[in-house]
Parts: C-alpha cells; structure tokens; sequence
C-alpha cells in the first residue's frame, strides 16, 4: 500500500490507524456479525459509539454539562441558515465578521432571515487577513455576534476569539480541535466533519443549552437545535458510520492530546511559511500575524509555474496542492492528521523546484 | 467471519459483496493511495462514483433527463420540511395520505407550513392498512399530493400508485426499487438510502426539473431543491461514503435486475405470510391486501412469548426482530439485500419456536 500525502483541503487526509481499524472491522464489527454502517441506531453496539464520541469531543473541548454536543446533518453550508432561523428574530441585530469566502457564505443565509451588522469586513483584501480586535464594531444587544476562525480559503485565521458582548458563534470547520482554546467563551461552535474531525456527512455543533433554548419554536422539528438536544442527536437516523469515523479519530487526538498536535500543527506551518520567507520565488499570500496553521497559501512567479508546480508535485505523491477555484495559486492544507513528513517532502520539493524554475 | 441475519428496519443489511468491495478499498481506493473519506468531493476519482451514482439510479428507475437524482442529507426527515417549504405556497392546500406513522409525521411538518387537506386517514386503524383508492379524497388543484409507499412501523405498503390529479410525492424509503414501479407518475420520490440503498446519512431525491423550478426562491439556499440540481448535489460537501456505498449498492442491484429483485422479495415475504396464515399462533398485523413485502409483522400470544421469541432468535443468529417500540410485537424487516437463506432460518424458528410454545 502507498500512501500520498494529501494536501486537499477537505474532504481531507484522516489518521493511518483509524482507518484501518474501520478496514478491519468494516465487514464485521467486533464479532457482531454486521457492518457498522447495517446497525440499527438504536441498537446497544452503535449507542456505545454514538455516546463515546459525544463524550470525546466534550472531553477534547473542555465542556460541561452546560452545553450539549450534537452530530448533524448538511455541515457547515445548513448551519448559516440554521443559526439565524433559530435566533435572529424579528427586530433584532446579528453582527457578522465577514474576513473571506466562509464568513461571506454565512453573512449571505443570514441576510435572507434578518437584519446583518458586518462588525468587521476585509473579504477581499490582499494580502489575505483577519481583522484586528480594533476593528470589529459590535451591536449592543446583538442576537448574537458570528465569527470564521480560519478561512481555509485565503489561509487566514483568527490567533484569539474576540470579546463581542453578545453570544458568539463560531465556525471552526477548519481549525477545530487543532489547538488548545477556551471554547466555554462560545456560546455555539460548529464544524464540518471533513477536515480535522473525520469525513464528510456530520456536522458538529456544540450549544451551551441556555442559548438554545432561546431558539424559535416554530420550525420545522429538524432545523430547531432544541431538536437534537432533547434526543441526543438520535431524532432521526444519524449519520452513523461518519460519527464512527469521528469517533476514532477523536480517540486517536486524545492519545496524542491537543497540546502536542497544536505544536506538531504550528511546527509544520512553520516549515513551510519559513520556506517561503527564505525565498523570493515564493509570496504568501497571508498577512504574517494572521497566517494560518491549517491552510498555507502561496503564489509563484507566474500561473504557468504554479501549474507546472501542481503537476510535478503531484507526479512525486504529493496531492491536492492547487489553490481554491476562486483564487488560484497554491494551497497546502495541513490538518491534524496531516505528517510531519510530508511537510519535509513539499519544502523540499519547494526547494528543488525553485533552483530549476527560479 | 460469522455474519448474522440481520432483521433491522434501518439502518439495515447491506449486499455483502458491496461491503467487502469497500473494505478492500478502504484506506488505499484503486491505487489512489487515499480513502474514498479522504477525497476531495471535486477531484476525479470521487467525480466518477458520485456520477455513477446518480446514473445508476436513473437507469434503475426509469427516469430520463426531464428528472434530477439529488443526493441530500437530513434523510427523510428533513424531506417531511423542505417538501412544505419549496412547494407549499400561502392560499395553497396540499393532500397528505395519513396512513401510518412516517405518513403522519409529514404531516406534523407540513402543517408547521401551510394548509393540508388529509385525503385519506388510516393511521390507527388495526388490522394495519393503506386506504383503498375510493377513500382517498384529493383537492382539486392542490400544490401537490404526498403518499408514503410502505410504513415500515405498521408493515402496511401500497401496491399501486394513486391517481391524485396534482404533482405526486412519494415517501419510498423503505421500498424504493424493491420492485418495478413507474416513477414517472410522480414529480418527486424521495427516501433515506439505510433500507434498499445503502447506509445512512444520505437521502435520495429524484424531481421533475419542471416540478422543482416551482419552488419558493426566497428560501436559504441549502434548503432549495434548485440549489442542487443547478449544483449536481457539490453545492457543498455531500456525504461522499455514503453515496459511494449507494453507488456500489446501485452497481449490484443492476447486476441483479429490478425485476428479479421483486420476484425474490415477493417470494420471501410470502414464506413468512404463509407460515403465519398456516398457524393460530402468529398474527399478522396487516391486512392481507396491503402486507408489505419489505417489514413482515406479526404478533404472538401474549407479550411475554414476544420477548421470549426475540431472545431465543437473537440467540440463534437472527438479530433486530423487536417491533418499533411504538407498537411492540415483531418485525421482519426483509430489504432487497437480505438473503433468501435467513428468510428461510427464520420460518423454520417460527415452526419450532410454536412447537415448543404453541
């Protein structure tokens, strides 16, 4: 079997070994004579898995009791419209951080349901950035205030949460669970599986309860979160195998512990944004205080280099290297489950290629 | 490996040579050196099996380019919304068919929406039913009519669709291509794919192009079927293993043919039937003319013997026979992939377990 390192962006790279315990067990799982994925989910074996992987993530992001983790459906694209649905009533204000193509994703759901603030907005600016605490203007009174804390889009991620005054909402699809944060200053975290949790087909969301219960009460049963609080995520059939996925690969960052990934994570960055500074064939395209640890984006001289680039990375196993459609130039995602080896490879391979192109 | 036969209504049995496919693919897909997880939902290798996917089905069905085949998340349940939302304007009624649980469950999110006229109710009649065509009372000019084809709680199926004068809907989650059907009488099915199309986590959709572009435009944009047809279901990551297993399930029903798999499924439901009208031990739930051949229920003398039958079958390899715990008794869920060998194991129990108790 050979592996390529695989730099996609998401659906992205998951860990070597929960992937081959799900192999292992895919056919028949631990001696119950039935897939995983031919469970009933009600049934005791998915329930062991289902409450395992609650109780990692709580335990991953330091949560108590107070708030309630759910496992949803139609990630982070059904939250935009979810949150305001549930809490931007008629007459109030919710204040938006609008830094890239996520937080613009977000901002556009909400304004078909209420009335938007843009708090801070630097989509379109280059060099790619978050906006400095200075800059955010919040709403007295705001329903709630949303933030993108990474754009894995532009490579630029929030270094702090912001003080809002109002509930804070963050989407942390790409860096959640990649460094240690206090997640209890967030009223509601949510996340797509597919970049450091597992793959595609479950959301996260975590909701501190008091906040929820605050949510409209006449929406349709599945789009209310108070929904999936009162039944555990088991309102309907969940997504079952991409919870299972979750879960191992929640067990597998509590061996390693946040701490250490954060190091591993920021130490990998480092490589390469080091690289790029070393160079002047290569140009970040991220303001350096907002750099992100999970997405490093960077151009080369010219689009007829960056393809080539693209093309001969790709041909030495180095895969999904090729910046966002809407942007160009080049990304390399380095979630979690990322290796540091393969971070040696492409700044090698950056090296090389710079000495025959340059 | 010992595989059980497993009876769950859902999430349910898979074709087996589906599973082993996946397991040997799992972490290294055809020599890509990556999981189908691990995929970008916009690189080649995922493009090919989501379109394979989406062709399958239509070849399956019968349907031609006037429909779209959508892969959603949220599985039925959030179908039971989105329906009312695109579709059912003010000052507009929609005809519902209540006749079992998932039908009244429609209903309760339908009404959250609009106006709803029931145009037959059999909800709570016992012996368990489907209304007879006389019964069913459509509105002339409704927005649309929505049945669901098999209620897999009270094993009650339709055998043929009603003629309902407005766009037909058609719950078939629990018996869609379980036999040959026309689905261009209706302008949408819909069904969570954990019963006949592979595991949970991904809903089917096929809609009339013409029928779909009706819909309210005013809608978050995740929640308007146009959204994914214009987007080919890659508005945002979809549930990329879940339609890859549909994708291998879909591969392995045509092998088999539509209409073999119903001779086999009408086969294997009339072993359980017989075997239940040839005693006065067991108890059919259904009434005859409407006994689905996808989940066979029945009861036994007293509850106690209920219990005791699940036991000692659960004992012997047949697992999930407990009825919905909304109505108790016992529950055959026999899906496409089941296998005609445990159909077979579970009379034999039933004749035995009678001797003993009967």
């Amino acid at each position: 079997m050979a592996r390529v390192y695989n730099f996609s962006a998401g659906p992205a790279i998951m860990p070597l070994e929960a992937l081959q315990e799900a192999q292992a067990d895919l056919v028949d799982y631990k001696g119950s004579g039935m897939s995983v994925m031919e469970m009933s989910h009600r049934g005791k074996e998915y329930d062991a898995i289902h409450n395992e992987a609650i109780a990692n993530i709580k335990e991953l992001m330091g949560l108590g009791d107070d708030y309630s983790v759910l496992f949803l459906q139609g990630g982070a694209s059904l939250q935009f419209a979810m949150i305001p649905m549930n809490f931007l009533g008629e007459g109030q204000t919710a204040d938006y951080v609008n830094a890239g193509s996520w937080g613009a994703a977000a901002v556009k759901q909400a304004r078909l349901i209420g009335n938007v603030n843009i708090a801070a907005e630097c989509q379109k600016d280059i060099p790619t950035r978050m906006p400095d605490a200075t800059e955010m203007k919040w709403t007295p009174g705001a329903a709630y205030s949303h933030i993108t804390t990474n754009e894995t889009i532009s490579g630029a991620q929030m270094k702090a949460l912001p003080e809002t005054g109002s509930p804070l909402i963050a989407d942390m699809s790409s860096d959640i669970l990649s460094r240690p944060i206090d997640y209890t200053r967030c009223a509601m975290i949510y996340a797509g599986a597919q970049k450091n949790l597992g793959p595609s087909g479950v959301a996260l969301v975590a909701i501190r309860k008091d906040f929820a219960a605050k949510g409209n009460i006449s929406l349709p049963t599945m789009l209310r979160y108070q929904t999936h609080i009162d039944e555990n995520s088991l309102y309907n059939t969940p997504p079952c195998f991409s919870i299972y996925m979750l879960c191992l690969t929640t067990r597998w960052l509590k061996k390693f512990g946040v701490q250490n990934m954060f190091k591993q994570n920021r130490d990998k960055a480092q490589l390469i944004y080091s690289a790029i500074d070393a160079s002047s064939f290569y140009r970040g395209t991220a303001k350096k205080e907002y750099r992100s640890d999970m997405n490093v984006t960077f151009r080369l001289p010219t689009e007829e280099l960056e393809a080539l680039f693209i093309k001969q990375a790709s041909e030495a196993g180095m895969k999904q290297l090729k910046g966002h459609r809407s942007v160009g130039g080049i990304r390399a995602s380095i979630y979690n489950a990322f290796p540091v080896a393969g971070v040696q490879a492409l700044v090698d391979f950056m090296k090389d290629f710079e000495k025959r192109n340059g």
